[in-house]
């Protein structure tokens, strides 16, 4: 099967949610306590996936709010550097900062994050800000998790799907799940449920389909069972270095391997996925296809320093498929 | 055309949002700030929906959250003492009050309310607190737009629908627009919209359509074209004196014409409607019929003092239908 | 000793808090679930405190914010007519509502209430609605605790104290501990003991001495130490049917009796105690005559149904003094 | 005149406030935008007050509250390395972070910050983290403005103080002023006047005693017949590049001048001049080497590219002033 997608649009693939710093530590397998330097990068995974994406050659854009300072300012034109359309991204005028994720690599099996969520201008994005003919123009709306913690943000996203559907945009839902952000373990899978049951994709770890569900230990078979009953016609449900399945309403079923390269730290492998898998499915690769270029994506990034930085080019993901095949 | 509901269902009609308190002046054609004497009655739509719904002769129940206090437990031995089943009203342990409302008659045309909504018990129902087997022991799901103002009441309703869905329960919503409460327009007609495009009837307001659309002077021919477009089968608009429409998404259109009466007040004429036209839906009559039913109880409450204890039964409907045919 | 006031100042007394609306309940001895009538009056200590004064022949002005809807303008007439000058009374332009408290009378021992205290008007008070002009105009600043409880209004009485000990107006510092609205009792023993400590006069239970102290049990010895090294003159410390005590910081101990009535109610017991306390010291009178006046005051309130309308006149109390000496 | 202390007490001087992360631009001359390399330092007024004070020999501690992370314990060991007594800082369990300041030098006179201030650690410190047994072994307790800020941080400090006066600690207290997280200029000018009123000392630049007493352009003769009404016998006000005037309750007035030196940022210069000005007070050097000692220490760290690091020793203070004598 081939995931078809509306050919007269102009952008590929348009990104709604956070775009932010991170700060990553200079040193490796080290404290962060003792870290005395950090390096800057953009970051924040629907920020990560479409800069990956850009530099696979698609046609990009992104909605989301950045802070009025020189951390927004940085954000913008890095993305519009990178050849990101940026003409949809709100700079915020109420004093919201741009969340950071400081980065801590203690060893590649060790690694933490520690972030600055509170009052961040991404979750600031309201209704009135979101565009439909920005979002018709696009093949793809790629929607992330995390941009449904909060309100006007969830409102926003809520909006923004509503009209992609309207317009016959494919909604992509990447899973996206951190914890902080959100009052209950519910209110999330009240809203993933949502938005899932209303897409025509959806991507995650089987953790997060099980945040989701609200369940412990749950079936990708009771998984593909609840959301084949609405929208969605493609399921990826990722399991780590045991790699990932992909599932469609017609009942197909693949599974991706995932590639073994020296791994530095583990930030950024969802996102350098996600870029890649979809990359192929607008290229009009087949979905065992696109598998593969997701878990070699994903290798790529894991054994380099940064997340948006470090996103492989098609000839790299093909070469280490080729090496690997 | 008919309504149909799963007939195999224990309870006629399940309600879900708010269950306050109205303070209502003894004293008509007087403002409020020399009226000294106050009158205590169970208020908020949904509870007066299934109040009148049960006078009618339906079996109810009611899912709500409601103060741990005199007004509380007021609530709950008035309504079960009407003969609702409030097994799922929960009781607030986290110190929200009661909703309160104090109206004012200052002549049957100038008639207002003064409310106190901060904080209150109904808006912190939780969706743990939602109970599927109760859902689906019901042929229909009542929903108060009120209840979608805030979480954690918005996640509870937004489940509440979900399961209805799933269990095969018609979800009927009735807008019941009270600005209070809402962040924003936009905000109100983000989660209106998610709803009504997932209910199987809906009531309302020509306002409160306008309200839903976020927009100015809606036609109503371009609110069910919308809406027909996504699960609803049935849609009320109600033009005030100048009568009310129901539309089938099979495409047919009746006319409801409004009774005259002696008119008291203006309060409780659009949860006494709603009573009456799903109480006749309900066993069965036309849609012809139900908005007959709907007219009639709205003229027989604004001619009485109180909105719940009001409430007509079905003689004194019937009466009115045959004095008006 | 007596306690001076500066003679040539206009109001004998303006005070500085709340003005809310009490609604009592129409039956005695009955639960509030089952009384379906309530009656409205004036309330909140500091209202009812004036209004007391009032009624005894001070002259009197009231520093607060109201609600800008029905209740809010029935509180400034009611005060208006009392005689009292609400020049100072700032209506709110935000949306608060007036404080309500419902009333329960079980039996005289088994008095409740029922507070509605969220958000409400009077906590809104700013510092820029404090106008030295206005204070310098009184013999007595009369400051409620209650004022203290939340930012901006905590700030405005912070002020008021400020400016009322830089024009030497005495300031009374009536404790009024209500529980609801503070975030901690350290909190309230922290701004408690920073306007004791500026006070002139402290008035209070024993037991709330002890929440200013974050205490249990305390010792009036020990209070009196700690406050007299700071600027209070007078401590009255009331131990309710054992009666009042008035220390000075020159070493006097003044005892009053508590006066036998048929109790009704408790409510407002402590406000006409120190209306007609403070009353007896602006006429001159001695503490010990000013301990009577207080206590046949409370005893006469109590023995009513209301607080605020029940305020007796000085024949009243002096008949009570003069039966019971 | 000399500031006298009481010798007896173990500390010389314990802090109370905030201590927090700077990430300063490895950059000079370089608008943040373009800056990729961040440098962290402890930061935060009165972190760099006992840093600087603690470097030239003064026995110090810190009251504060620290962010459970990798922050936090950078900042715990940063100071307990540097020789400060960190047993009564407080470690968040409430998820509290620390707070952030980026750093950008686009050129000496054009320097800037970003500051991260939201919900942050310092100011949850409570007022039962207070202990009185820790202040009463202090000389001084210096009470950084900033920590006024919010509740409940404001209220620890105003516990703070009123344990260092029963105690006869000396309160001296650094305005310190930050626009950010007040509410207002009224609520600032209420409770930097509350503090300043019972302090010993104070210590601030012109413009922010006009934020203490809500106005402009204010007069320093003005602002020393407030103060010297109460409880404050030493006056400290800076004016920049004119330098410092410090006036005492027995009427003498010292000028301090500005030292010259190459500027390369403007950060640091309040923290190490009240560092080094209060560290010759307690050394008993009179009031005009203490402004001396104040200006040449402002002078060296402005000269250099972190506030803490950078704090001079004794001897480099020396021989600034005895070059410029």
């Amino acid at each position: 099967m081939k995931f078809e997608f509306n050919q007269d649009r102009e952008f590929d693939m348009i990104a709604i949610g956070r775009a932010c710093i991170d700060l990553n530590a200079a040193d490796y397998n080290c404290p962060m306590e003792e870290t005395m330097t950090f390096t800057k990068y953009v970051g924040g995974s629907p920020a990560n996936i479409v800069i990956g994406a850009c530099k696979l050659g698609l046609k990009t854009g992104f909605i989301g709010k950045i802070s009025d300072d020189q951390h927004g300012r940085f954000i913008e034109k890095y993305m519009s550097d990178a050849g990101i359309d940026t003409s949809n991204i709100v700079v915020d005028k109420e004093g919201h900062k741009s969340g950071l994720t400081f980065t801590e690599i203690k060893s590649p099996e060790d690694c933490s994050i520690l972030m600055y969520r509170e009052e961040v201008a991404d979750l600031y994005l309201k209704p009135s800000e979101i565009n439909e003919d920005y979002i018709r123009r696009a093949k793809i709306l790629l929607v992330s998790g995390t941009a449904l913690a909060k309100s006007p943000s969830r409102e926003a996203v809520l909006k923004a799907v509503a009209l992609a559907k309207k317009n016959e945009v494919k909604v992509v839902f990447e899973l996206d799940y951190r914890p902080y952000s959100w009052a209950s373990a519910e209110e999330t899978a009240v809203y993933y449920s949502l938005v899932a049951e209303q897409a025509d994709a959806v991507i995650g770890t089987r953790d997060e389909y099980d945040v989701m569900e609200n369940r412990f230990n749950g079936k990708n078979e009771e998984t593909i069972e609840y959301l084949f009953k609405h929208s969605p016609e493609l399921i990826v449900i990722k399991h780590g270095v045991e790699g990932s399945f992909a599932y469609t309403k017609s009942g197909e079923t693949f599974r991706g391997q995932a590639y073994k390269t020296k791994v530095l730290k583990t930030f950024g492998a969802g996102d350098s996925y996600a870029s890649a898998f979809l990359y192929a499915l607008v290229k009009g690769k087949g979905i065992d296809t696109a598998l593969k270029f997701g878990s070699a994506s994903a290798a790529i990034v894991v054994s380099k320093h940064s997340s948006s930085e470090a996103m492989p080019n098609v000839e790299e993901i093909e070469e280490l498929i080729s090496v690997n095949a």
